[in-house]
């Protein structure tokens, strides 16, 4: 009998008090229970049975530290004990690879756990999965998995341009993505804002183009290294001939018009563009793409080509004319020419390009990868015409949209018949709205769930199963190092006011980019310090209330004790927070829901009916209440709207 | 003029919102405002403009990423503003020193701050000031500092033994010490439970007495470098003759009675005692020493000697019989020789030993330092005799007692012109009921009240005053990367539970070892991972319904939407929580303290007498809540016992 996988939870019982064991993200393929349970105890031991090499060996030191930490059960690296034997056919590709085989089936049984696959790859996808199986619990139910990836692509982009990230926020978010089954780390390197990629032969990109913020070689190595280590494929994007301004603050001889240029400080798309028809530019990417196919070992190369600001193209006479002469009749075309070059350039050094959606064109290589961005028609045609394509569009986590719409997106929405061609998708957190200190609670938990829609079955698709295991997923993922929990008091403390801005801030949801362009004029030297990059972009806790607020409504009334401690604790807020200025009316607003909830509540208990009008009166207050303030939208009308929405219907009756 | 130096607090708007500047502690000798304010910018930097040096440099830089982490400014690490002067005169010793120059000047004025100082160290100290004056806030009003430690041996010692800590433990708590300006790490190495450091010499010992959980001597030589550079020396303990069982599992030979022995699981006094009277010991002893003096470069070495258990000598007839030959009357006049032989041996590697108070006796060398923990009278003892010491009797971290109880001893407290022999003090962490993932929580911010202690002048000691500063820093601490609160919720989490097993846990207060071993058998192989282990050792929030509570009652009544949220909130967790049968009474008791509190607040409103004897028999209630359930003591009724004080007081009235 196979289970059905969307609704399997475990709860255990130890020393008395009960730990909640996880529930896996993504889902397997396969899951049936089984015999028995396995204890995790301090004699735990990990031994690799079939093949090994030092990446498995490190893997399962990794995992049983891992286990260790989450469980909190002090286990000896130098044990024995043969509870998890790990068995490996072969080691697979040297570095991690599209295509490659992932698959594995594991087996927990009275007290043994075991594991085989085809590849070092697949072992580490079957210990990601026994993390999450043993969650903090101390028991694992029986059970057998078989399971594989649906698209071998699964991806995440970090844009280390615009706001500049350590190698520490690269580490801890490998972690993250080996945790959840994610293999391909897109690490877009170059930006308007900076260039972030040590050179030994154009050094003047770091010098001149990073603030003083980019990583060395050998911290490159590093991070594919590490990523290796998790079965992570790591590809640089250099972005040309657009988004070049860093670039060609030093080099600005290979501009479209003449410099200087410096680091743009501003957001958006700008003028700044390769000059397509010299041949210095191809001359300088010919060497600088030499040293990085060098560095970077996957086959794939990234080289951005998304809006291309044409202006100074048009504005120059030799460029007009070099097009006129090459029969290039538009800026398409000749941005067609230049991805012809680059694309030419990099086969000579074993890789393939992918790029942005506008690179699609009639003289592309077949070879080339299309990542689409800016809908799904994009990525279906491109998969009509023989390109492979990878689905971004619907994956933008910096917009801060809740799960759920990332969940439905799916990368064979428009093309079902394209499963060939269509590799995969790619969570992009583009990094205007988050720093180095925020950026973790801007991708997890909710690429987590990107990462369920690329690895799991088609059919799984229930909501509520989705997010009751994101929210689980979550707090395991605090244990790998991610910061998206951690830094949420600490950033709230920076600005006072104490338990109560908790109270507020988790009432709240932070708006994503549509929202803040428009709100001020940020630039990468303004702080992204305030309340709203400590407000989460989903509240878990809003989301509970409003399960609540369901149960309570199906029951026709009774007593909710949860909505009545939250809309008390909301009503009294504003008084003890004090809320300065930018706050005010949120925190208004907040005490306003407690107040009229409370009023709602008794109205449903009592079966007393509100007085004529009140409740429209109530619903026009929500709607004005659920507009971005502050940058923040207030979660908390959500349940109260339930309840509101029920005394209405009770009115009818 | 001086300003009160327990009386600063800075408090400053930034875009709108409120930020609160940290305040300080260690408190400085001197602080005077002076007049403008420097403003933190992304275009912040630090210039060096007196002597220079590598350590200086990365200070520098360490400085400038911590504020920009601290206030969320994204400084660039290349700027060439000289927002800060660093004026350091001269190097200062190679390795940080016992009584090296730790002073320095620090002036904020109009858009700028000058540090002035002897030596490298006196800068560090500077800039740990700096850091704290910044704080999380934008703005630094001007002010003029001049500071200098009241006592050179500020230490932290840290049990690496009875639970293991990877180098990333000892890391970031090496950054917190260096925050409050503390400046010797006690690393206690070796005890029963474990031998922790790789040995060329002796193999055995990691291989034998580790469970492989060791630091290798790559990692020592990192520990070392990482903490000079933060001017914190290292000072390693090798426990001998006794808590040596996990050296004996190595080496049974050197053992007092025939082996096998093996690692030690339990926690308290054992038998396994290293023979003193056989040349082989100290030949051991001289090749380890020989190997551990060249790794560690402090000049002070600590040789542990305390609780030895002297049933192997008494029972040893070749002992005793040496014992008779060499006139050594008893056990602690054997012990003296074996202390005198040690002493010896490290004095050829150019070493001075430091002991625990069981070290002193007759025969001790003059350049010994005791370290005094079973009371102050040894410390003034020794001092008498001529040696120097060191208090940790008071500073037990492991107590768990409130910080106010560390804060209160002075190691001048019983010989207070003893200044020149009294070198300071030790907070001591050791390890039984901690964990790696505990460990931070028990440390800080307790230990920072120590550091207190013993850098500021002694009539600092005003302990409102102190528990307001250590709030602030305990909430600027969670930046440098110790895991005091982040790891809170984790733990929290792990149980299940929600956001009702944290209001509990807010109210709760953890028990230290006193409590502890007396509630189980714990061994090493017991996890840490309950209730207790989550819950702190002092409950900030408690701790300000106080306050809360004898701001109320001063006023005679009155409104407190504070004591009335918290009382509410109480007052149904129980029903929320449905907690584990471990912590039914303790979540039954608060929210009857809950409900109890809101009728005292109803009569103090009202200024209604409550029935006859209801007010003796809520006191008794509390009583007996107030006692260690589940190892815990709950936290919430001190607030309503000072509510139903002033009842009673109203009463007789």
């Amino acid at each position: 009998m196979v289970i059905n996988v969307t609704r399997t939870l475990f709860v255990c019982v130890v020393l008395g008090q009960s730990m909640v064991a996880a529930e896996l993200m993504p889902l397997p393929l396969k899951m049936t229970p089984g015999e028995g349970k396995l204890r995790i105890e301090s004699t735990f031991g990990a031994a690799i049975t079939g093949y090994s090499d030092a990446r498995l060996v490190s893997a399962a030191a990794r995992f049983v530290r891992q286990i260790a930490k989450q469980t909190g059960i002090p286990i000896a690296p130098g044990n024995f004990d043969k509870t998890l034997t790990i068995d490996c056919h072969e080691a697979g590709p040297a570095v991690p690879d599209l295509g490659e085989d992932e698959s594995y089936r594991l087996d927990v049984t009275e007290g043994h756990a075991s594991l085989q696959s085809a590849s070092v790859t697949g072992a580490l996808r079957g210990l990601a999965t026994l993390v999450q199986l043993i969650g903090t619990s101390t028991e694992v139910p029986g059970i057998h998995i078989e399971d594989r990836p649906r698209f071998s692509w699964r991806g995440l982009m970090l844009d280390v341009s615009r706001h500049w990230m350590p190698v520490e926020v690269v580490e801890r978010n490998l972690d993250a993505m080996a945790a959840v089954k994610l293999n391909v780390f897109h690490w877009h390197l170059s930006d308007d804002q900076g260039f972030r990629v040590e050179s030994k032969r154009f050094p003047k990109l770091q010098r001149l183009s990073s603030d003083g913020n980019y990583y060395t070689q050998d911290e490159i190595r590093h991070v594919i290294d590490y990523a290796r280590d998790r079965g992570i494929r790591v590809i640089p994007e250099f972005d040309v001939p657009g988004h070049a301004t860093s670039l060609l603050a030093a080099y600005p001889e290979l501009g479209s018009a003449p410099g200087p240029y410096s680091i743009e400080r501003r957001w958006g798309i700008f003028k700044p563009t390769l000059d397509p028809t010299r041949e210095e530019t191809y001359a300088f990417l010919d060497a600088f793409f030499e040293e990085m196919a060098a560095l970077f070992p996957d086959r794939f190369f990234h080289i951005g080509g998304d809006e291309v600001d044409d202006t100074q193209w048009k504005n120059s006479r030799a460029i007009q004319k070099f097009a006129q002469e090459h029969h290039l009749a538009d800026s398409r075309a000749l941005h067609g020419y230049f991805n012809g070059r680059v694309q030419a350039l990099l086969k000579k050094y074993g890789k393939s390009i992918i790029g942005w959606d506008e690179i699609f064109g009639p003289d592309l290589g077949r070879d080339a990868v299309i990542q689409s961005w800016r809908g799904g028609a994009s990525l279906a045609e491109a998969a009509n015409k023989g390109y492979r394509g990878v689905l971004s569009f619907g994956y933008y986590l910096d917009h801060l949209k809740p799960a759920s719409e990332h969940y439905r997106a799916d990368p064979l929405g428009i093309a079902p018949n394209e499963t060939a061609r269509i590799l995969g998708g790619e969570a992009c957190m583009w990094s205007e709205y988050v720093s180095q200190d925020t950026v973790d609670s801007r991708i997890w938990p909710r690429a987590a769930a990107i990462a369920e829609r690329l690895w799991s079955p088609r059919e799984v698709t229930d909501i509520d199963s989705m997010y009751r295991r994101l929210e689980s997923v979550s707090s395991l993922l605090d244990w790998t190092g991610v910061e998206h929990r951690s830094n949420y008091q600490r950033m709230l403390d920076r600005l006072g006011g104490g338990e109560s801005l908790r109270i507020l801030a988790d009432a709240s949801e932070a708006s994503g980019i549509e929202v803040r362009q428009k709100a001020r004029q940020y630039t990468s030297l303004v702080p992204l310090n305030r309340f709203v990059d400590a407000v989460r972009p989903e509240s878990q806790g809003v989301r509970r209330l409003e399960q609540e607020a369901r149960r309570l409504t199906a029951n026709h009334g009774g007593e909710s004790s949860e909505l009545s401690v939250a809309f008390t604790v909301w009503a009294r807020n504003d008084a003890r927070l004090r809320p300065p200025a930018e706050l005010a009316a949120l925190s208004k607003n907040l005490s306003t829901v407690g107040s009229t909830g409370l009023l709602a509540l008794n109205y449903l208990r009592t079966g007393q009916a509100p007085p004529d009008g009140w409740i429209a009166e109530q619903i026009r207050a929500l709607d004005g209440m659920q507009k971005p303030d502050a940058e923040v939208i207030l979660a908390a009308p959500r349940p109260l709207r339930l309840l509101l929405n029920a005394l209405a219907e009770n009115s009818k009756k």
